[in-house]
């Protein structure tokens, strides 16, 4: 959410800026801005809309000079508008800045600065927060030694509340970037003779694979011959430099129209990968290096709370229904945000657990360290090595599907499910399970990735499905126990790359107040797997069509529905109850994409949508 | 969910069962039928749509007899067409019936009547049962005592797997009914030299006030001289008649547009009722009378559970919050559907709560059944005495809000939150809770007629809000932690009588995807209490405002909502935590009603909906 470049180094600025801002922009993408030094002064370009439009309608890829800070914008306070745009400049020219985050006292602040002569071009709390760098430097003495640009940078942030990342350039120093951290990911990029600092990794990635990951209260001070790290109370922190393992390729197209229709795709490997060297010798468990808590403290745990967000928290409700049939360990799933302010009470043996795949989600972020507070483990499942969630966990599962571009997750949710299934199989076979269970569940496991192959061989059914259905403006989405989360997963994906308003429910729910909708207008979902509950859900699909609603139906290759009663069916290979929710979920990955396709929606960056959200 | 009405007397039945049928027209209104009995054969008049209807298209209202039987229907197998409606007759014309339920083996019994030479005119699963009977009808020997009649369909009744309730006439039988049920609704009543079947009291509250509510696996068997209730094992029963506090007036509109607008007025005097002689003589806590369980054994209690559909699984989110907030225990909420299979490990020490309106509702039934198998304490809230719930519970709390005819749940669901309140407070005083902080709730709760009836003054200016607002498509309800449900609940609302896609979501988790509906296009109704949110929530609206989205906001009075931020607002009183999720939903209740009102809808029987869902 927002994204930051900065780049001193011997080449020209702007083109490495705007390169980088085209690969963060699944960050944001409400407008872009682009500030470069030269001499004394900054040379500003920013513009409404994409990095493209920046270029067309500016002349950002000419500026010259060697240094610069860039950025992509998620709307916060204030509306979408150039004005708004970062970087801001502080009304007396002084200092330019790029901000992610939310300052909550910029009222007051503003107030302040008023007085003091300070003038405002735009709505935001970032310009506040400009203007009050500025006061600050000019009033700071000239120090015996050190920087009176890194020191009015840290005496600003020690009167700020909220969030930020923040990139900072002074007109009166020559190529200097001071940035600094709270709450919003910023990474340095230690490149050859030259530095980039960016939100991601994704931004630097072309041009270095060493990075040092900034701590929160960290600020960075970069000049062109080197850097250094200080904290706010102006400690020295000795950098660690970490080596990036993806490469270029990761982050590109590579022929496919959508980074999301690539990861969809890219589904069988990414699982092959999640699952990767995690399954013991015996075959009859899982296994994982980074938990960081031992079999006697797991033994203890009566109960796992789990937190999350958007997808993740559907990744959550599905880990439930499996940690609680494999584990038989009672299982609660939050939202972050509101786990966070709910103060509930809790048990003493509660094992927490967090999904997030930039590992950099605030709401996440913040009920994490809300239950570490209390004085609870909490492991976190994350896709980014290194990212703030992933580092402050006691510890964790990596993911490794690598970078997830498209806004709307689709790799990134099913190695989280799958990854459920595995901590419930590990749980459980520390439990009640057996090793002839166990070995059971490890070969569906294993056997996943190939039924997922099997699911994308119907893609081109799929779309002329999507092509029948993409003129509706409403979608009910119904399935039961594991697989509801999957209806919720499928609602969110058509209502965030198509904006056609799909909800999820209990297929039993839905006659409880929700069927009003059901018209020929309104079409339904169906999950239909065979089973103990295929007489319900058929009972269910029969009250929809009794009121003329119209039905796809996703349903398992060998359950006998009634001929007639739904108008499309999907069918995906009948499989271990482990797997069904992973396999379920890539039918309407696809059919969410063919129908916003077909609806020509910008699917990698829907709107309103920022990947990672780091704002509260 | 279906209405069932019977009638033997001295007066014309077709009068009476129709005029019954309109008062149970809120339990079904997809078709109507009736059938009376004259000499040995059936007249029968049925037709889609409403009771007005028939009568107007059919002879239905000049049909001679004294007995008969007559039925709105809800759809569930089979469309909504004229040969689906009941009364169905057998195809050899001896026996005339009507059905509420599902008969989930009505497959394999129609392949059997098939080869008896048995034909069916309609697709539902009713009219196999009613084949079934006229089949065991034939091969029933003449007993020597008792009647043939009855034995058939108690011998059909033991073959069925399902649900029912269904009252049958036998063609060479003179005035005669045999009724009986199985997980639906229903009631005998007794009144001056005749005997009236019903599947709720308004049908028959006009002329008698005795009724016998008839339990699970009883057939009744009613002749002009008297009635017998058996078991489907042929053991006599002694029946209880039991005395109806409604008078008829409650089951009117009484100068009111419609039942709805009624309900949500009539809520003061509500929850006065609901709370009158509950709270004890220090004025410190709350006191029930029929909890039927000791202060011992509630003090054991480690956790509760709370079980229900649609609104009422709305109230008992509202009651999470309160439970943990004041007694701090923790509480779970689930789906009554998903429950009932989901099979999760429960701890020993748990008390379950289930909350229904009509105490009929089949899916919670099912979820109590399942908890009371599993050996747990399972206590109910329901307005309706003598329900199966609240029949079959250990214990409970009745809402005394009288009768709740409106399909959307108004007074029913602000009683059921009162009384979480309350209960949450009981729960409470056992533990931490103060005396102090206890006189403070009761006072706090004893004060929320008051602040209901100044929120309904505002009445006029919700109506001009919801005229402007009448004509989107899409909704957002946004609400945090006590009024994350209410937010639910207000978007329900807006679903079940507008047909206008309103969805609810936690105020924070707006952004993690659903924001992508955003637009000029799609309001958000906002939820903005004072207090420590009212940053955060200020936050999400900023957000929704940077994307153009309208905003209507409900805010305490003392609230400093930031000036435009909001595109209507409408204020509600400052209130105590216990009492806020009522007094914020008083206005969503207004608002979904005057927009239905706009846009012409039949508020009190919405399309596709039932009050009191008795089919799985």
């Amino acid at each position: 959410m927002c994204g930051i470049v900065g780049y001193i180094g011997k080449q020209k600025a702007s083109a490495i800026i705007l390169e980088g801002l085209k690969r963060l922009e699944y960050r944001g993408y409400d407008s872009t801005g682009i500030a470069v030094q030269q001499d004394r002064r900054f040379e500003v370009a920013k513009k409404i809309g994409r990095v493209d439009g920046l270029i067309k309608a500016t002349s950002a890829q000419k500026i010259p000079g060697f240094s610069g800070i860039g950025h992509t914008r998620w709307a916060t306070h204030g509306g979408v508008t150039d004005a708004n745009a970062h970087p801001h400049v502080s009304s007396d020219g002084k200092i330019a800045l790029i901000h992610n985050g939310v300052i909550e006292n910029y009222a007051s602040i503003k107030k302040f600065l008023l007085t003091k002569g300070y003038t405002f071009q735009s709505e935001t709390d970032t310009e506040v927060l400009c203007n009050l760098i500025a006061y600050h430097y000019q009033k700071e003495p000239v120090p015996a030694e050190g920087s009176r640009f890194l020191e009015s940078v840290r005496k600003t942030l020690r009167h700020v509340q909220g969030t930020y990342g923040i990139a900072v350039m002074c007109g009166d120093c020559a190529a200097e970037i001071v940035a600094a951290r709270k709450g919003s990911p910023l990474i340095l990029g230690v490149g050859d003779g030259e530095y980039m600092l960016a939100s991601d990794v994704s931004a630097i990635i072309s041009r270095t694979q060493n990075v040092v990951y900034l701590k929160d209260g960290e600020l960075v001070h970069i000049t062109a011959q080197g850097f250094g790290i200080t904290t706010l109370e102006a400690e020295d922190v000795s950098p660690v430099v970490d080596k990036i393992t993806w490469n270029i390729a990761d982050a590109e197209l590579g022929g496919y129209a959508h980074f999301m229709e690539k990861e969809i795709f890219e589904q069988p490997t990414a699982l092959e990968n999640t699952m990767r060297g995690r399954f013991s010798e015996d075959g009859s468990t899982a296994q994982f290096g980074g938990l960081n808590i031992s079999a006697v403290d797991l033994r203890q745990v009566d109960r796992v709370h789990l937190l999350a967000c958007g997808s993740a928290w559907h990744a959550c409700l599905v880990t439930e229904h499996l940690i609680e049939r494999f584990a038989r360990l009672p299982v609660e799933v939050d939202y972050a945000s509101e786990f966070r302010y709910r103060n509930m009470p809790l048990g003493s043996n509660t094992l927490f657990f967090t999904i997030s795949q930039s590992g950099e989600t605030i709401d996440t972020l913040a009920g994490m360290r809300e239950a570490k507070r209390k004085g609870y483990k909490v492991l976190a499942v994350s896709n980014v090595v290194g990212s703030t969630i992933a580092r402050e966990a006691d510890g964790g599962v990596y993911q490794h599907v690598g970078p997830e571009i498209g806004v709307a997750s689709t790799k990134a949710f099913t190695s989280q499910i799958l990854i459920g299934a595995m901590l419930s199989l590990y749980l459980g076979r520390m439990r009640d399970m057996s090793f002839s269970e166990g070995v059971e569940v490890v070969n569906a496991l294993k056997g996943t990735p190939d039924l997922v192959r099997k699911v994308l061989e119907q893609a081109p059914r799929i779309r002329e499905i999507a092509k029948r259905f993409a003129h509706y403006h409403d979608f009910l989405f119904l399935g039961r126990l594991s697989l509801f989360p999957v209806a919720l997963e499928g609602a969110l994906k058509l209502k965030e790359i198509s904006y056609i308003h799909a909800e999820g429910y209990p297929a039993a729910e839905m006659k409880h107040g929700p069927i009003a909708l059901i018209s020929e207008n309104c079409p339904s979902v169906f999950f239909v797997p065979s089973g103990e509950m295929f007489n319900k859900v058929v009972s269910s699909m029969q009250e929809i069509k009794a009121r003329k609603g119209k039905i796809i139906a996703i349903a398992t290759a060998n359950c006998d529905l009634p001929a007639g009663l739904a108008d499309e069916v999907i069918t995906i290979p009948e499989c271990h109850e482990s797997v069904l929710p992973v396999v379920a979920t890539v039918p309407v990955q696809l059919l969410s994409y063919y129908i916003a396709v077909e609806l020509n929606r910008d699917v990698d960056k829907p709107r309103n949508l920022a990947k990672s959200v780091t704002v509260e």
